[in-house]
């Protein structure tokens, strides 16, 4: 019932808030469209986006000449381009950026490989690279970015650190933060690539009507990330989706049949022969399609132990394997039928290989979003860790 | 910036539910207490909980003969015996029904034992007597009670019925929902056992202190309840929980391990040799150590299922089985180590087998809570579906 100057302020900075959140996404808009969306007055609305735009939050679209009766209405629109986010997907192969503003508009992606026994050191030089071409690109410096978002493999602690495993080679004794640091004042955070990779999928994929999913990353490695009441589970130590280290339901070896299976030609790198053995299998060559049936075989223990446990909405078949979910998903229901009591929906993910990056620019839009939040909004610029 | 008058009618029953929830579990409270756990203003709370007294959701507590200087404050306690709520768990050998107040202190408990083949009809009629003769015992009639919950084996959909499957025999065809209907007006809700044992341990057992919980219902079978980020997790179909149905993980015939150990007397029931073999391994007995070590061996594999799954703070031994922990959590504790990244905290449950009744008083609490919310503070009455 009492209410405070404090309470009043903070309540001024909470509209201004929402009127931002009406603004973005959406093409310009009116006072009173705004005001209709964030449940406010017009006269209210009317003093908060004038604010916003003297803060560079927002423009102003004058109308232009028309031929309608009156004088048209002035329209408002988000200024997306205030600040930028970066998302980062390390990997083993390759290191991929993706540059975004701040409604999630993709404006540069830059890939590059890298050797898979690349030490620490050599991985993260290649990063900085990466990164100075991706902004270089765009015309940017590192302090026009304001939130930056690593992706990596194995379980990442608090600390941004893999120090429980990972594949890879001298990471679990890598400090990816302290190394961006050097660069970057914003907030970066590392993060798990199967997580990062169920998080793109709810964001701009094929689980974005979902609440609870099960994200399967199937490659030559086999990973999951969890998504429960829409949110991303780590886990108490951020260790949650690592069924994949228990022997007792085989993803360890599940791609293995695709690796041994007969009639792969001797020059095929790993990657490609399951890509080879995929194709037979679809062009309907027996000993093919038998390792694919083994594969599915295995990796369904798995995934029928994700769903027991958590009874998820839909199961998201992704990363490399997925361009060939057309071979996979089948055989692999009619094995889930088997052990599980109810079947969620299986989807292939489309997003591909950028899954894990788009997943690290989404968390960085959320930690862009948190600070607004917690710190208001003062003239646009980079939080500061 | 604007505030209707519905939203300040809104805004005042939710500052009468505040004062509701400070006065609820507290000893009787002055209006400076309250204002101080409300955060609202003294005068404002003076308004607020005369009205509560009027309507019979407080009283008053007049100051007593007193020698201090000044005129003691007057105190104010929440009415918690202004309703009731059931708490029944439904088991295969036993009835139990507890009846608690607004504020979960329990004031009755019932059990009544029940034929393991006992059909629903059956089974209901001693649901129906236990009912009874809780209530009857209390001097209580069932309008006077405001919600009931009551545990089953088995997962249970939407509608309150286990479909799916469940040990009761003939269950999956019972509407327990439909039956209870008949005599209560108020809400009715039917939920698994181990979802309702995990609510119990969080509430008034050895997990109050963790957010993210996995609960083990060890005995002649196993389960498991899971709890994350405070909430327990029912899963898409109400079915999380289940991995016990993966054959991999083994929970199927982990008990049998002790119901084959040599030298069990031919008498025992089986729930009596599988604490006869407990009781052995903790004499020393060679078999019976080796049958318990079989036990935790296949126990484990699901628990590492679990535990790699979610990455829990601290998953609890409970069920039948819980009364040996002291002989099963070390093995237990030593075979995880092998299957899992990040050992949770191992507590054993000290609730017994009253936490499926205990779990569904909390959810049947629950229930009331946020019937208050959504429909707001009238004189106190049961609510209605």
């Amino acid at each position: 019932m009492a209410t405070t100057g404090t309470d009043l302020s903070r309540m001024r900075e909470l509209n201004q808030l929402s009127i931002v959140w009406a603004l973005r996404g959406n093409p310009p808009s009116t006072v009173t469209e705004l005001a209709g969306r964030a449940g406010l007055s017009r006269p209210a609305v009317d003093v908060l986006v004038q604010a916003l735009v003297t803060d560079g939050w927002a423009e102003v679209e004058e109308p232009g000449a028309s031929s309608a009766v009156g004088r048209p209405a002035r329209r408002y629109r988000f200024r997306a381009d205030a600040g930028h986010v970066l998302g980062i997907d390390v990997g083993v192969h390759k290191i991929l950026a993706v540059l975004s503003d701040l409604e999630g508009n993709l404006v540069g992606t830059l890939r590059r490989p890298v050797a898979p026994d690349a030490p620490p050191t050599a991985r993260l030089s290649e990063v900085d690279r990466v990164i100075d071409d991706v902004l270089g690109a765009a015309g940017m410096a590192p302090a026009d970015v304001w939130a930056v978002t690593l992706g990596v493999t194995g379980p990442v602690d608090t600390a941004g650190r893999t120090s429980l495993s990972t594949p890879l080679p001298g990471w679990t004794a890598a400090d990816p933060v302290a190394h961006l640091a050097a660069r970057f004042s914003c907030p970066v955070r590392i993060e798990n690539d199967c997580k990062l990779s169920a998080v793109a999928e709810r964001w701009n994929g094929v689980a974005q009507d979902a609440d609870d999913i099960v994200f399967l990353l199937a490659g030559l490695r086999t990973g999951a990330g969890l998504i429960l009441d829409g949110t991303l589970r780590r886990g108490h130590g951020g260790a949650a989706g690592e069924i994949g280290a228990l022997k007792a339901v085989r993803w360890l070896t599940a791609p293995d049949h695709l690796q041994s299976c007969p009639g792969i030609p001797a020059t095929a790198a790993p990657g490609e022969a399951a890509a080879w053995v995929f194709q037979a299998a679809r062009d309907g060559d027996r000993e093919a399609t038998k390792a694919v049936r083994r594969y599915t075989r295995d990796l369904a223990v798995g995934v029928a132990a994700l769903v027991l446990t958590l009874d998820p909405q839909v199961v998201v078949y992704g990363g490399g394997f997925s361009r060939s979910a057309d071979v996979v998903l089948e055989p692999l229901r009619r094995e889930l039928t088997k052990h599980c009591l109810r079947l969620p929906e299986l989807r292939a993910s489309t997003l591909g290989d950028e899954s894990v990056a788009l997943g690290a620019v989404r968390l960085a839009l959320d930690e862009v979003d948190s600070r607004l939040l917690s710190d208001g909004l003062s003239a646009p610029s980079a939080p500061h860790r």
